[in-house]
């Protein structure tokens, strides 16, 4: 059976003989005792296996190695230990796997840097095993929220042949063969797989606008790609992003949805992964599940870029950059404007410089209605924005920006096609994990992360 | 308010005024009223709407264009009409967007490569509504079945430097100026973005199995890529796979979780989309509903793949490919076998040849715990084995197979580290979602379609 469900109902248990099967994450024998920490990974709790002298294993048991794969069946025992209610006393077992001597991950405390050297080991250990289930918890907990508040899920492609937003930060994709490219004057595209220049996509959103032209609510959650050479810890080369997209609703209306979302998911985890949770409190970050429950209760403070600016300025702190009307704001005033609403902040319309085409202009001619959510302690975590539905505005915005209409025809054409109010955002989903589980570096929430010479497993 | 909410609960608002968003998706007006077809996309169902001379907006109403955005507040009446048992009497409007005369998607049938052609604006029509929305249902099905049963969802990478089993038919990835290799001798990939060569994914489930060994029970379900030069009904370049990975489990226990797993998904589908579920039956595939039923209710057939031949040769059928013991099974024999035994049929125990390298060795030197499921009108659904998980006999087929080890010790190494028995299987989603919409062309099922040439949107 299963550990996790052992662990459950292990009372119903008492007296009987039960079948399990994982790996020794620890062993110790004491006078005549052994004592096994056993788990399977169903849950984060694993059970304690024990055998004494009497048993006819008692020799090869007690030279059984941490890491080794068994498949145990014995007697579910009322335990006297601190430590755990039962234990289970070995009859007999089949050993599936040794683990040989040289095995990695033993019962002590390993480096993050030397475990990401390990990362197809990793998530045996504590850590990685709480990190990486609080990331699949929250992962279906986004889709949960969208499904059952009547969204369309919607795979957006990820080969691509339009790069509107990550100019110069996208991956090419080909089949050309490199080698054959030395000798020739000119590169031959139409010779390319898809018959032209194609990349990895950097969103899904305008792919996602499309659809929510028809079903009104949508959202992708799929990989997403940035060839950005930086070696930093938040940025990665491939990483997970959700974009909702929705008709009819404006920058309001998306503020109201990205907090009831944030909201639903934190609740989630700290619901469906208590002990995860509760380790992560205990050796990440200390008070991180107070962090999340006063962020579940609080009330997002939403306020323009322009008082953000006002309130920088008033502020009585000596700035590395100073604070400025049509600017960007720094890691710095981020943190100083969370910490002075003492909560999440949705920081709105935004100088139109600085944020993307597609947003929609304000009548003020120099804002767009662009939201960013700052949260306390991690910086911006959601970025969205109503979206421009005028074709006339939307064009003359490209024309500025020295874009070619021509290019993305079909995502402006939505403007001349029974075009509407709507708004959209997208969330980072490493960053989120970042959040939900106090790790520092990107590179611990992602299985195999993908970082400029950095493509391993 | 959204249209599927309405239809649902129109009787808690006749004779009171409602305001709702959407489409018009049809219009025509007869002796001094006005009929428009309405929806927003949230539901498959839309709304009537109508408007009389009365109305002092008659004129424009009448006007109003296929396809155009509406804001339309009006009383919720009780119809006489055949087709609604409620409509909405248009108080006041707000055209949020015309469509102009050209918009393709009017109310006629269009022929499906013309909507190819059009893929950003198919999703308008009742067809792909339809096909979309099941789409969105059964993703969150396989979410739902895994979490619901313990599966951790592990996000496996996108970009790999490994290519174990698709060679050749791996689209590469990299940020070399192609232009520039053309005066080069040598191509420097240490120079490329990762430092050496890579590409896109052609499965997880390398990747799946080093989860498997930490949580027990894992999934994948993400975008896969294969730069194979097919251009037929179902083959894709970007494809979505969802592949399952459960340790302690063996070839008997795969068909078990994949049998429960299929059922799941299709029961979902039938129960939560009722309505697109009709039209395709009636629209596209005749008795799909009834086809999925019996699906549910039937017990899977398992057996060899040597009987499956001696069954094929016993039959009295001309064959195009004469079946052999050692070989594989053609179309024809596909469509014979669960026709055979009128139910999806599990065949087990292929020949080596012509499997994988990772699949599990039988003791007799000529076969594998390899499984495919095949399903009565659509062929091979999932293809799946028990993991070979004796390190000796895994490298020794490598080397049977030519493949250098080396290059993947991290996944030998997991037969070093606490081996133990273990299976998955893969389904491709696609293929799932024509199986459960009667859509024939893969190309139809997906939002934006990769084919050979094609790559817009």
């Amino acid at each position: 059976m299963e550990i996790k469900k052992l662990n459950e109902k292990y009372k119903d248990f008492i007296g009987k003989s039960v079948t399990v099967c994982g790996w020794i994450k620890n062993h110790r024998t004491s006078s005549n005792v052994g004592f096994i920490d056993f788990n399977d990974g169903t849950g984060f709790k694993g059970i304690q296996l024990v055998y004494s002298k009497d048993n006819e294993n008692y020799e090869s048991l007690s030279h059984l190695r941490v890491g080794s794969a068994l498949r145990v069946t014995g007697i579910v025992r009322e335990s006297d230990g601190e430590k755990q209610a039962f234990e289970v006393e070995i009859e007999s077992y089949i050993l599936e796997g040794d683990a040989q001597e040289d095995y990695p991950i033993q019962p002590k405390r390993h480096s993050r840097e030397f475990l990401r050297e390990q990362a197809y080991l990793r998530p045996r250990t504590n850590l990685f095993n709480a990190v990486f289930r609080i990331r699949s918890l929250a992962s279906f907990a986004i889709h949960e929220y969208f499904q059952k508040n009547g969204y369309m899920y919607v795979h957006t492609p990820i080969l691509t042949a339009s790069d509107c937003e990550g100019a110069g930060e996208m991956f090419q994709v080909t089949t050309l063969d490199l080698d054959k490219l030395r000798g020739v004057d000119e590169i031959d595209f139409s010779k390319d797989f898809f018959g032209k220049k194609t990349g990895l996509t950097v969103s899904g959103q305008l792919e996602a606008e499309t659809f929510a032209m028809a079903f009104s609510k949508v959202y992708t959650f799929g990989p997403t790609f940035r060839a950005e050479n930086s070696n930093t810890t938040s940025h990665l080369a491939e990483f997970w992003m959700m974009e909702p997209e929705i008709a009819f609703c404006d920058l309001e209306g998306l503020m109201d949805i990205e907090e009831e979302m944030l909201k639903y998911v934190i609740n989630y985890c700290l619901e469906n992964g208590k002990e995860e949770m509760a380790f992560l409190d205990e050796f990440v970050e200390k008070g991180l599940i107070n962090k999340l429950t006063k962020l579940v209760k609080s009330d997002f403070k939403r306020i323009s870029h322009e008082e953000v600016i006002t309130i920088l300025k008033n502020a009585d702190v000596k700035w590395q950059f100073a604070p400025e009307y049509g600017e960007d704001i720094a890691k710095e005033h981020e943190k100083y404007i969370t910490e002075y609403f003492d909560g999440p902040v949705f920081i709105t319309n935004w100088p139109k410089d600085i944020k993307a085409f597609y947003m929609k202009q304000n009548d003020d001619g120099k804002t767009v209605r662009a939201v960013d959510l700052e949260v306390p302690g991690i910086g911006e975590l959601m970025g969205g924005s109503q979206r421009e539905e005028d074709y006339d505005k939307l064009v003359a915005r490209m024309h500025e920006l020295g874009m070619d209409e021509h290019e993305m025809e079909w995502y402006i054409n939505l403007r001349k096609y029974g075009t509407c109010t709507h708004s959209g955002f997208g969330m980072g989903f490493e960053r989120l994990v970042m959040y939900l589980t106090g790790i520092e570096n990107i590179r611990d929430v992602i299985p195999y992360f993908r970082t400029p010479n950095n493509c391993d497993f």
